[in-house]
């Protein structure tokens, strides 16, 4: 169905009584899978963003719940009381994430079948999420196609992490990217850094490096320039959450490339699963935006660079209005922004 | 004739036969000056940012030239053909900077007049820098308070270091903040970090300590969402090269602000003095955009952050078109560029 070639990663995965996740705060300079037995650890491994990404999240946390029922079983807890406090405390973990609440309630729900049944549920989330990927990048790459010349190949720009490590495997952003490349059709892809966590240094141009695309990094800065100068075709960005309106929320920073891309006159598509859409949420103003600690814009890497003194604003994500959207590409449809069509009209 | 307290440092200064300057790749951990007596080690110096800024680079370059003649007088050679050599020397460092070759030439001029006179005109542009700065500080902050509302104070964004330490003393956009600070009008100020080398993490926030005034630093990619949000009253940023028809390069990321400010209907003003604006130059796209090593991006402070064969882009500057700029405040006057004003029509 999709000529992608299995990732050679896989970031979150079910031991039958544990969730193995691939550090990502370690990459690109150590491979490290963790096995993680309770909650608290993943809690954590969600928070400082050893598992992140949309996707990824939403599997992590409904393998979360699934491994709250076999903890509560071998030790005798009340099933549902446990999974139920499982999902109040992975819910606070990452406020913006639409796809993490998602694969919580999709377990949570499961479980009035009995908790076998919840436990199927969060583990059929791995393959869920594979196929959804490969379904993306495939209708991503159609529409890219039917929107640039036929005769050339692509230059396309993406902001921090929409790849297979931002989800089980694949991903969207880079899943595109990955087809494109499967068709001959991509020339290069440049990955903005993604300050202050350099998702883009770090992950995408190792993920990018690992399927032979060929890539370059610059600062985030740089892309309205790039773009404004002609050298970038396509901006391929993942989603964080979608309101109902078609806002976009995703890693801040995206915004900026959607203005420049608008300015510049080339398409700007978003890649996300149709869990990624919030329907609840009329429109970006609507959506919460997570605050992180403002050590990561003082530091760079682990070193201080502001003075001692110095204060910082760290907001994670920003909203790009549909208005600045050409399509966003789900598992299910393709919904043309450009021409006013809106997530929840279908 | 303003009210900005003297600067409690000077970037670059003149011993009578040496080039002292502030070390400014040591910032904000350490406070070194440099004695330079030759002119190997100043273009060291600006080729590694040592000494950087639009306005100090004009003053460090005619110093630069009245060091070659006192050393050429010292050591008997040719005063004149030291003088050329120096001057082809220092304009290879960096070139986007339009005042950098200005002062180079004002001071090259000045020779016709003789040594000692090239050399006074050098010494002239510390005091002339000081009092440019003072006059577009003092007009720039008479502009935003007639475009803003008289009973708020102000929310200012500013990108890279346009403060004191790219002058002499005092500053382009960071002299309009300390005006405003004076009149009590700044609430305060948004510093983005600036990548590839932190000039806003390392430099604009220890200035801007320094001169009491409240900072907070945030990653360039946060500005536009910040800006959309309505939480900044105006851009200000200086320039390193201004075209006759009012383009504007400066470091990499002011366009993608300019987009933001534009969208958000709030003033973007470049502040900068006169021998910033390139009248040969008759459009963004004729100035030349410095590529630096694509080390700065795959890098940090030696710390390798991209994996081992990452490719990097590294474009040091970018340009904001004309019709993105509400004014453009220069030590002679304030061309309004919203209002179709060019550079050369004066």
């Amino acid at each position: 169905m999709s000529r992608i070639a299995p990732s050679p990663f896989r970031t979150v995965d079910w031991t039958g009584d544990a969730i193995l996740i691939l550090d990502q705060t370690l990459l690109p300079a150590r491979e490290s899978i963790l096995r993680l037995d309770d909650l608290d650890a993943l809690a954590e491994a969600i928070r400082s963003l050893r598992v992140r990404g949309a996707m990824a999240l939403g599997v992590a946390g409904g393998l979360g719940i699934a491994l709250a029922i076999r903890t509560a079983q071998r030790k005798g807890g009340d099933v549902e009381e446990e999974a139920r406090r499982a999902a109040r405390l992975l819910a606070a973990t990452r406020p913006t994430a639409a796809n993490l609440f998602w694969g919580i309630e999709r377990v949570l729900a499961a479980l009035v079948d009995g908790a076998d049944s919840a436990v199927a549920c969060a583990v059929g989330l791995i393959d869920e999420d594979i196929h959804a990927n490969r379904r993306i990048s495939s209708a991503g790459a159609d529409l890219l196609e039917s929107l640039r010349p036929p005769d050339r190949k692509l230059v396309l720009l993406t902001h921090c992490n929409a790849g297979g490590l931002a989800a089980v495997e694949v991903g969207t952003a880079l899943g595109i990217a990955a087809e494109l490349h499967a068709r001959s059709r991509v020339a290069e892809v440049l990955a903005c850094e993604t300050r202050p966590l350099l998702q883009g240094a770090r992950l995408t141009c190792w993920e990018l490096q690992r399927a032979g695309i060929r890539c370059r990094l610059l600062v985030d800065a740089a892309a309205a320039g790039v773009i404004a100068g002609g050298r970038v075709d396509a901006v391929v960005v993942g989603a964080d959450r979608i309101a109902a309106n078609g806002d976009v929320a995703n890693k801040v920073g995206t915004f900026a490339h959607a203005l420049a891309a608008r300015h510049a006159g080339i398409p700007f598509v978003v890649a996300a699963p149709e869990s990624t859409i919030d329907v609840s949420t009329p429109d970006g103003a609507r959506i919460p935006i997570e605050e992180r600690s403002m050590v990561e814009v003082l530091e760079f890497a682990g070193r201080r660079v502001a003075p001692a003194d110095a204060q910082g604003l760290n907001p994670a994500f920003d909203v790009t209005p549909a208005t600045f959207v050409t399509a966003i590409v789900t598992d299910r449809r393709v919904i043309r922004t450009d021409r006013g069509e809106t997530p929840n009209e279908l």
